[in-house]
């Protein structure tokens, strides 16, 4: 099961709407016959990429042993289902960590033990859930997973009284911030941000270069977007959610198989999702400047006394560009509790 | 040297007003005859008390070499001169690491050379400094160093619009401002304070009995104080300070022999001593808490523009009390730029 989690996490797949998945089958007598692993949606899955590779190489699966990190699907998508494909290949044994939190996909396991399979599963379950923290969210709770980021002073301003920023925004923490945009599938602003700011919402590399695969640019509100706005730009995608209410754009973007929000815009869309009780995830960059003065970097919670504050869960902390000038301090924190929070720094998954 | 520099390092050494020095005096085939170390004001300096030592064992230390990490001290203070002591020993030579920035104690290399010693200086003398870099600082500007702490939610809040503030000062930042304060030898705060909150000022160790060594408590302003107020309860010694000058202050505190001071008031003293340039080291404590409203942690500094804000160099981010409920990020920053920063964490000294 180790291997194939290491599998599972192979670096550099593309994630879009689906988990990462590893599979190792083994001989009976415990030596490993052929490996697979899940490159992205609309490839092959980790079981379906194993077989194929056996089928090629003439290797014979009757009695086999798949160990498999996420429970085998058991419905037809973009690719067959993944339990019949082992059936088909009479394999004696399957070895599954996670079971499916997709209600679409789920039921593989009873698939298999009718056609007489022997399953047996949660070996490694957090381990498998951990590798999928974010899509696994998603999944469970039919809704995309929800990150805000927000950088600020050491006393909690987003800009000077006259509002300039150097340093707040700073280098340093807008690279780290593009390759932790480059981990979500969507980017989320008001229709406000793109009235006043016009931001291009793309990803680019520590070179400044735009990555290959962007995610996709959501605006929110019912008013129209210039059609000028640099969002319609063409070199990402781009879905305008008419809509005030948090639940129904995540909702439309849910429906559009995005499974994780990076919320871009200012203060007072955070504040909406903070309200709605569907913020996932906090980033802050706290830079170490000081202000005594200016705009505050987060606007009313809607909290008045500390015990309805937000108290939130550390998961990291880092200090971006430490020999830089503009080094700051990023903190994640959670606002619920993962039971794999330890092992399951999203940049490192 | 590296052994003489661990002699100074000694733990558990009371500081006062004295630096740390370790003394090693080496045989001429570079046998180690004898060691000592200063145990604080008032006792033998390291290398009176390395020659004592010798004395009582009858070394003879004629032609030695004494490896020092501090200049050896020119004057009379409360022990007599170690340059003298040192030419009585009849040592050949003396390889010192710092110059001493005690303009009173200074001069000791030229009096060794005029005995016709042989001197050596500014081996490792960062690394003296490091273990010093409070002291030094001080005799070096002659006036205390001064470090500024305060709590701070995320978004830069001390408390929540009704004034309650679980969690930003909590128990794990309490607990860890109770060290630094002890290795302070000043806690500072205005007659405000005083009359307000009624603090003790006392510094208490992680099971809440007062340590030994208790810091100065020191209150600054015109008006007079409460003779009830809780500094006056002669845990510790407490003086009062009538003026509203942080120069003013500190040339009061420095001349009492005080070379480490730990600002306690709230933000109207901090903006003071901050506006006047007299801040060397701010220490934050960052609760994983968002409040969106509240008390600002950090009152007006002066600073309209980004470019006038106060940018600091960082020195250690480490999170306190990682498991516990109220874990916090402190983060440890310096308005200057000492060579030592890397190597000179105060908590580690």
């Amino acid at each position: 099961m180790l291997r194939a989690l290491d599998l599972a996490a192979t670096p550099g797949v593309p994630l879009g709407p689906n988990p990462r998945v590893g599979c190792v089958i083994l001989a009976p007598d415990g030596s490993t016959l052929v490996e697979g692993f899940h490159r992205g949606a609309g490839t092959a899955h980790a079981e379906a990429a194993a077989i194929a590779t056996a089928r090629e190489q003439g290797i014979d699966l009757t009695g086999a042993t798949a160990v498999v990190t996420l429970e085998p699907c058991n419905h037809t998508g973009r690719t067959g289902p993944c339990a019949q494909a082992l059936i088909g290949a009479q394999v004696a044994r399957v070895v599954f960590a996670q079971s499916d939190p997709n209600p679409e996909a789920a039921g593989g396991a009873t698939t298999l033990r009718d056609a007489g399979i022997d399953v047996e599963n949660g070996l490694m379950a957090d381990e498998s859930q951990a590798i999928n923290r974010v899509w696994s969210f998603a999944l469970a709770h039919q809704r995309p997973y929800v990150t805000w980021k927000f950088a600020a002073s050491l006393d909690g301003r987003s800009a000077a009284a006259d509002g300039t920023s150097k340093w707040i925004t700073s280098r340093a923490a807008r690279v780290d911030t593009h390759r932790l945009r480059g981990l979500a599938d969507t980017m989320l602003v008001g229709t406000n941000t793109v009235e006043v700011d016009d931001p291009q919402l793309t990803v680019r590399d520590a070179d400044d270069h735009p990555i290959e695969d962007q995610p996709l640019r959501a605006v929110m509100g019912m008013r129209d977007l210039p059609a000028r706005s640099r969002v319609f730009d063409g070199s990402a995608g781009t879905v305008h959610l008419r809509t005030h209410d948090p639940a129904e754009a995540l909702a439309q973007l849910f429906a559009k198989e995005r499974r994780h929000v990076f919320l871009e815009g200012g203060p007072t869309l955070a504040s909406a999702f903070w309200k709605a009780g569907l913020v996932d995830e906090v980033v802050t960059y706290v830079a170490p400047v000081l202000l005594g003065a200016g705009r505050n970097a987060v606007d009313d919670l809607g909290i008045h006394t500390i015990t309805d504050a937000a108290h939130l869960r550390v998961t990291d902390v880092r200090v971006i560009a430490a020999d830089d000038e503009d080094t700051c301090v990023r903190i994640t924190m959670t606002t619920h509790d993962p039971v794999t929070a330890a092992t399951a720094a999203p940049e490192e998954a």
